[in-house]
């Protein structure tokens, strides 16, 4: 019996995927249909991202979630709508893998 | 003598990638510091793009530039600073190799 598997994003969702282009290469993400913004937690943390309440909700990945986690919690601190994709990529990937 | 290539886009501009999944896997960006957004141009026809002016200066990519430079008209049309980069792809990439 294999792990019941997180839910895929809804596709109206903002995926925000924090990896740098050398990890997106190497696995990249399926092939959702969401809006997918590439950009590093330097940004975030610089307040360069460029968000606003228009983006919609949105969903941070990274590797394995940690780093996530941070710019999760720093654009819920600017006011906006954001969460973490528990477990990052494998997880989303995982997901994708057992959608219905 | 080859010809002169457009310049690579300034790093604090948003790209937006309009291309489809498999057409990124099949010919990846350079690895630019820009960050980068990837929708269809049926997200920016609906006003689905969650984009505004915070979003800073918006540079539009496709395959041969046709479909970023409607695009960019329609973006242009929401009052957002949005152009396309002419030739698309294969002009980003060559002026990749090119750079000084």
């Amino acid at each position: 019996m294999s792990l019941p598997s997180a839910p895929l994003p809804p596709p109206e969702d903002l995926l925000i995927d924090l990896r740098s282009g050398a990890l997106r290469a190497a696995t990249p993400l399926p092939p959702l249909p969401n809006r997918t913004l590439l950009l590093s937690l330097d940004d975030i943390e610089e307040g360069a991202h460029g968000l606003t309440a228009a983006a919609g909700t949105l969903l941070v990945v990274c590797e394995r979630g940690v780093r996530s986690t941070l710019a999760a919690r720093l654009l819920r601190a600017e006011g906006l709508n954001a969460s973490a994709y528990e477990g990052g990529v494998p997880a989303l990937l995982a997901a994708w893998e057992h959608k219905p």
